[in-house]
Order: structure tokens, then sequence, then C-alpha cells
């Protein structure tokens, strides 16, 4: 009745390619014999038969409820935020989200990436206020309890700061270390446009000028084509309220835009007929350009991706199949495509995205492969719905020049060594 | 320049309701004079008033790294697992999401319901098995390493209990007593075709039995149409890997089937060409008809929709303008339609659904109200895309009868009281 190969819904490229593979993809056949017994015979155990009855089975395990909140397994105490030990302060600061130890495209909130300019701080949502005030009919003032009041909604988003990766070296040797100041959530909240129109807008309203409750007041100008489009203020994130770290209890939701932009903690915005050029617009977050001008207000990161399997400090333990996986994603709408190189650059092919594609979401991309145990450098390019096309870093480095900082969106190709292990191949 | 009516997306009859509703959402309208000025003037701070700077902007906050694996603020320390305290035992037991603290369709992964049979286990992944055997060509023993190797796929999908509620009284008081036996999160895994495929099924194949490695040795028989469509054996959820109350570290998934069936920290994967009538296939998860008979294998959970908010045990503080949001969720495919009734069932209006509306997967539902302050009974029904739609409680228990426990996917209507306390209509 069942025929693996009819019954197999694989696109026809893929169930190709898996049978001219030709070995086992994954499994150790059990010894002669065994097909239909219930299990390996007692004492037949190896390094690759299971105990008949593993020592977990023997006894109850640990009651229900033994967490009220839930944790992960000790088995993965080392996927945590990748931080630096050696920063000389860390209230300005970042913690990176361990992507190569991930999958799909949500980020559970324990691994969120964070950057903070004066720590962490802790809000009582019941004392936190937001106002809305300049150039508007009616200045508001809004309790945690006015903003849940209004009309929700829940989209998957990405966000990232600009400075994921810098152009500082070393480079770091991870995807985490690379590109992990980015992460990918479901909030819910509310649109800004609801809550600036409930204040009525000034014809003279240009910006709107976005400050947190924290102790660096983080300010940000933000344009009022934004706020009346798909802006929002969160204050949930996959379900649960904004973890401390993202903001809570509110924070601004820019999709597409750099993260810090996404102020958190929000108390203030300021409608007003200027950008007010804060700090974070001055100081951080500008780009010098070769001819002493500075890039400003860029706003959207450009299409990205990254191979996060297998990638920088993994190793393929043995030639055969392996999946290339990784994410890609763009400020600017929807991931059109993701080509996948493994030959150093000399030709690509389209990867498989994930369903379903969304618009300023991560994209999880997938190409099927086979590894010879030659060495390799496999490399990943968006392009976005806009046309837009992932540079290399030479590229990016030709007309942005050497004093820049922010807005690196190359390509980062990953080098495998004949022993399967993988490192940063522009390091 | 902005034109806030014109600025506005939303639907024109959603747009038109706001309007008509006249008074503000939310929010308060700061005394005269103060559009365009910086901020209130000191010592006019009242409840409604933010203080000029809260105490958290005067001294840095945590800083960053304080959690390597982060949780939620401090404020939101009741925002956990609904578990009973009265329990004879918490072996053979389940504790509930707080579903009506949630927004969105994701749960985090602290806050997934739990059902276990025998605690749960430690399991080593290191030193866990898969075995693949029976009415195949090859039987087979999997690492988890070798379950890595095969192509992944994530999907979005709800998990269930199909005791959820049962039909015993008294009937609980909140969302989450009633149906928190309820959870939804992106999964990643590998298609359990691709693993059959690599081990050859025979023709007289019709059944798997999986067996769980806990100390229940968990077990049920699942159809091979199921096995060759979209089951999973899924690692990952919500990105990171799987919590160990999840099944830690591999787990079967069976979109739309009854959660029990999806069967956690895999071992054992039994070809099979008959059911083998478990434990928890005739003592369990039957439902004892009025003619005496008994409905096995019903598999699938029905459609069904809980107004989450406002849901049992909340209070609607003013009359005025509410969104009233629940979830609906179908294990036979997608969410086609979310009826909400705000006369006791007098009349219905359709609901609007959070996109994208995804196969089953929980999908978010909402209805803009207006409540005038009197006593009123709200509830929703789900339609799924056959075509069937939620019945009531009195409907089902006409057919199924008084010994019926299972399978419950009765509407739950929420009654409101003058003084806006909300609670269980049907308890």
């Amino acid at each position: 009745m069942t025929k693996p190969d009819d019954a197999d819904s694989a696109a026809p490229s893929r169930r190709r390619f898996l049978r001219q593979s030709g070995a086992l993809l994954g499994g150790t056949v059990i010894a002669g014999g065994l097909a239909g017994s219930e299990a390996p015979a007692a004492g037949e155990s190896s390094g690759n038969l299971p105990p008949n009855v593993p020592e977990w089975m023997k006894t109850p395990g640990d009651p229900m409820g033994s967490q009220l909140y839930g944790t992960p397994s000790r088995f993965e105490k080392d996927v945590i935020k990748n931080i630096p030990n050696d920063l000389p302060q860390y209230l300005s600061a970042s913690g990176r989200t361990p992507l190569q130890d991930l999958d799909g495209i949500i980020t559970p909130n324990g691994l969120f990436y964070e950057r903070h300019h004066g720590g962490v701080p802790t809000v009582d949502p019941s004392q936190h206020r937001l106002m809305l005030h300049g150039l508007v009919d009616r200045p508001l003032i809004f309790t945690m309890d006015d903003i849940r009041r209004f009309p929700s909604q829940s989209r998957i988003y990405f966000l990232e700061c600009s400075g994921n990766p810098g152009y500082e070296k070393p480079y770091g040797k991870t995807a985490s270390d690379l590109v992990g100041l980015l992460s990918c959530a479901e909030w819910t909240g509310v649109s800004l446009k609801l809550v600036l129109r409930e204040a009525g807008l000034k014809a003279s309203a240009k910006w709107v000028v976005a400050e947190g409750a924290d102790a660096a007041a983080l300010t940000r100008s933000v344009p009022i084509e934004k706020c009346l489009d798909d802006a929002m203020l969160v204050y949930s994130q996959n379900g649960e309220r904004l973890r401390p770290q993202q903001g809570y209890p509110l924070r601004l939701l820019l999709p597409g835009f750099e993260g810090n932009m996404s102020v958190k903690w929000l108390r203030r915005l300021h409608v007003t007929a200027e950008p007010t050029y804060s700090r974070e617009e001055t100081s951080k977050y500008t780009d010098l350009m070769p001819d002493g001008s500075a890039r400003e207000f860029t706003f959207y990161m450009e299409a990205k991706s990254i191979i996060t399997r297998p990638s920088g400090g993994q190793r393929l333990t043995t030639p055969g199949f392996h999946e290339i996986s990784g994410i890609a994603w763009s400020g600017r709408g929807k991931i059109k495509r993701v080509d996948v190189s493994v030959d150093n650059g000399k030709s690509w092919q389209a990867a498989e995205l994930q369903e379903p594609v969304l618009t300023r979401a991560l994209t999880r991309f997938r190409l099927q492969w086979r590894w010879e145990g030659q060495p390799a450098v496999i490399q990943s390019r968006a392009i976005d719905e806009t046309g837009y096309v992932q540079p290399t870093l030479a590229e990016l480095l030709a007309v942005r020049g050497e004093n820049y900082f922010y807005h690196n969106n190359a390509i980062w190709p990953w080098r495998i060594a004949a022993d399967g292990g993988v490192t940063n191949a522009n390091a």
C-alpha cells in the first residue's frame, strides 16, 4: 500500500537529489533479523543501540508543575545570550542571540538580543505613563490600561541593531558574533496611527520624537510617514508581556527600521516639525562617508542573510548529505529569493524559502547539499521584493570607505576545511 | 499635511464605529496650554500625569547580561502555568496556559501547557535513541545527530489536550481553566515521511505505534496516512530546543490530532498492520456514547474558539469602547470565520481574523465593541474550512450523553455583570 517514493510530496529535484546521494541520511541499520521484533535483544546495546529501558524510564520523572514558568533543559545550558566578557562596562552594551543554535524564525524571549544605552530600568507598569504632545490638537497622557483599551494587532517582525556587525576587525567567529544583534518575534500592540489620531495631528506635524524612560533617555526622531504606516506601540512579545530588556511595559516598534529607533520603555512622543538631532542621530547611528559627509536618517535595514548551519564554530562530522540552513531578512519588505553558493561564489542556486514568507520578518531558507569532504566556501545572498541584492563586503567597502561603522549588510561566507571545521572566510 | 482620517487604513466600518463611539478611546487630556510644551510643569503630577522624571530614569538600570537567559518582569510574576493546588498526585497531571493573559498566537515556551502520565523524564540527548522497526525493509536506530542530519522544516501548529475541558462540573472560572490545555508554537524538525522512507515501508504497513521514554511509556497508534502526510519528528519549539515538559530532545508532532498522540520523549516507532490498543486508546481518550459503544480513534480536534478578553475573572472598568479578542483553531485545517455574539446568542457578527491564517494553528480574532454598561453575554463560534460550525454545549450533550468526558469543543459564553465583572455563563 505504501510506496515511499509516491508518498513523498517533496519537490522532484529534491527527491532526485536525495536518491542520488545514495547514502543513508541518518540512522544505523539494526543488525540482522530484528525487523518486526520488539527491540534489540538484551545485552546487544552498543553506542548506536538504545538500552532496552533507559534509566529515565525506570522511575517517575519530575512532577508536573516543578516549574511554574518553564526553562530549557539542563543539557542546553550553553545556549544563552552571547555577551563579551571583557567589556569596560555593561550599561551601554549589547548581548547577541545565539543564531547558530536556533531553528525556524521565532526567537524565544529568553534569547532575544539586547542593546541598552543606560542599563535596563525596572519600570512599574502601574506608574508608567506615555505622554503624547507637541503639534497635536489634544495632548494626551496614557496609562498602560489606556493603551490596552485601543484595538490591538499582532505582527511577526524582526528587529536588528544597525551595528550588526560593525566594520571593525577582527570579525567574529560565529553567526552570532557577526549578526546576533538580530531577533524575530510576534508582537502585539496598537497601531501608532490610531493613537496619533486620538490626539489629532496638526498640518505642520512632520516628525515624532520618541523618548525612552531609561537612564539614557534614548531619543529618536521618526518621520511622520512611518508613524502613519506600520508603526506600533507594543506591549507583548511572543504572547506574553515584553521582557524588561525589550522595553517593558511599552516600546515603539518601527518594522524594518534600525533597532534603536524602536524606543524601549517608551514614555514620550513629541510631535514636531523637524527632527531633534539627538545624540543617537549625530554621534551615533550615522555613517561617515569617504567625502566627509555623514549619511544620516537611513532608517531601513537593507536586505541581508546568513547561513546558520553549518556556520562558524560548527563542524561537519562526516561527508555526505548536509542541509544548509539560514535566515534572510529585509527592512524593505519580503524576501523574494535567497541564493546559495557552495563553490566560493562561482555559482549560485536558489534556496527553498520556508512559507509563509512575511514582510519584515525573518525568512528561513534551506538548500540540500552533498559535501564531498573537500574544502569549500559557502555563502548566501538575499534578494528582497524591491529587487535589491545583498552585496559582498568588498562591494560595500568600495562605496563606503574605511570610516564606516554601521549598516553593514555584507554577505558572510563560511570556509569549510577538509576536517569539516567551519570558520569565517572573511576573518 | 496629515489628515488623520485620510491616513487611516482601517476598514471603513471600523473607522465609522470608532468615530461614532465618540468617547476617547484611552488617555487623559493634558490640562490647558500644554500643547507643544516639553512636559507638564513640575508639581503638576496627578494620578494621570507622569512624573517629570520617574525614579527609574535617575540611576542606571541593570547592566546588560544580568540574565544570560531572560525571564519576565517581576511585575508579571503571577502570569504562570495554571495548576490546581489540590491534586492527589502530580505525576499524571496537567498544567494550563494562562490564555487570558496572552496576546497573539504564539505561546511562549515558559507557559506552554503540560500534560504528563509519569512525570517529566530528564533525558540525556547524547544517550537518547529512536528505534524505527516493524514492517520496514531496514529497521533503523537514530541518534539525535542522525535526526538533525535530515532536511528540516518549520511549521506553526497548535497542540491541544483532548480533555480541554472535560465535561465534568463545576466548569472552570477562567479561559485558562476551560481551555488552557492548549498552546501554539513554531516547531522545527523533520517530516516523518522522510524518516519512514529511509527505512522503507512494507506494503502491509498500516499503523505506526509511537512510544515515549517516560516512566509511563506512553504509547499511541497513528494511522499510516497521517504519518505520510504532515506528521513531524520535532526537536525545536519557538526557535530553541524543546523544553523537557514538551518532550526534550524529540517528540512526535501530529498537527490537529489530540495532544497525547504527539508522543513526547519519542524513543520508538513500531510499524504495524493493526493498532495496538494501548492504555491510552482504551481506558483513556475514548468516548462512551449513550448506546454503550465507545468512540475511539477520533484523532482530530474539532473547530473551537474562546474569547480571552474580556473573559472570566477579568473586569470591564468603564463602559465604552472595548475590544473583544480571542483565539480559534481547528484540527481539520484553517479557520474560515469566527462569529461573535454580544447579545446572548441572538445575533452574530463576523470577527476580524488576524493574518496570516495558518492551517492547524491558533487564529487570533477581534471584534470592536461598545459596552453600554448593561449586563451582557458574549461568546464566539468558530467555523473551519470544512464548513464545520462549533456547537453549543447543549447541542453536544444532546448527542453525546452524560458519560462523555473528552473532546468537548462547545461554545463557552461569558456573562458580563452591570459592574463589569466577567464570569462563566455556563458554570
